[in-house]
């Protein structure tokens, strides 16, 4: 039930890459994380020029105008380890789709309880169980 | 101060619906919580087909291509019983407002303390208040 | 590493405006916070009238048609001192930036712990050390 955000410079990728993104962003939970590939609920969305400010080398790392922001709404229970490998295979797998470097990917793990993710009929599906996912 | 932030895919729905949709979400709160109906702050966007990727059946519930995700940043001090409320409120009021099945209506509630909240001029409202809304 | 998302009215600014609110936000962190200058990470969007809506008048503050909803994705660790000081230099540099009453200004700060950001490279830069920023 993670969620995600992408935010990309407007008119730098085709639609295929930005499918493509859709696609990595939900392996990367797969691959990473063993989450169900049906767990898949993903928003991409362009920013204008004068719309998406990402420093090009803060942190000694080197991000182009094709840089992107990452947003992910993640379980609040999962360890440190998990959000190492989850970013890991984020940073790959996007970096491929759109044919960037993994320095042009920022990131951000938001977290929220899993009692907190509602699937769908206005009901909560995972308040009460013990986290799975 | 619940902030909703609804994700819905382009072109499907009219203004006269985007709109009904705002005052549905008001209403979830007003309704679900009581929180006053001045409280009303919504931000709606839309999304292209290579942009919202919402799964059709993840937890055996059947969602359309009319499918949304709603975010609402909600106040980390209510307990389960407000948020089981509100979802169910969102539920019902987002599906008969927009035309479509509850079961295509994806909620995650990000929980934010009041104290984090600024309704204007630079300053922190609630800060040091007891919790009302 | 707070991040901003800057919800705006569409058509109201100009594009000189918008990339002055992007200065403006970053300089609100250098200024308030001791944040370096190179941390600037900061998206804008725009929406149509029928996809914002934001109250003129809850809490006796009064916004304006050009309100509009900031949200940072900030320290998890920051005290309320570091809150207070963040909306005020925002509430006062946004409203500069855009020729609006710093009333119509509407800030959510959503919190993340430091270790949940990457700066790049399908890393988490920060986990691990203490909090600096």
């Amino acid at each position: 039930m993670p969620v995600f955000n992408a935010h990309l410079p407007a008119k730098r990728f085709s639609s295929a890459q930005k499918r493509d993104l859709g696609n990595a962003l939900n392996q990367s939970l797969v691959q990473g994380l063993g989450i169900p590939a049906g767990d898949r609920f993903i928003m991409l969305q362009e920013h204008g020029e004068d719309e998406l400010f990402i420093d090009p080398d803060f942190m000694d790392i080197h991000r182009g105008p094709d840089a992107v922001i990452i947003t992910v709404l993640f379980g609040a229970h999962r360890p440190l380890s998990d959000k190492h490998k989850v970013v890991k295979e984020i940073g790959e797998r996007a970096s491929h789709a759109l044919g960037i470097s993994s320095d042009s990917i920022f990131i951000v793990l938001i977290p929220v309880p899993n009692e907190n993710f509602s699937f769908g009929r206005g009901e909560l599906q995972l308040a009460g169980t013990a986290a799975k996912w």
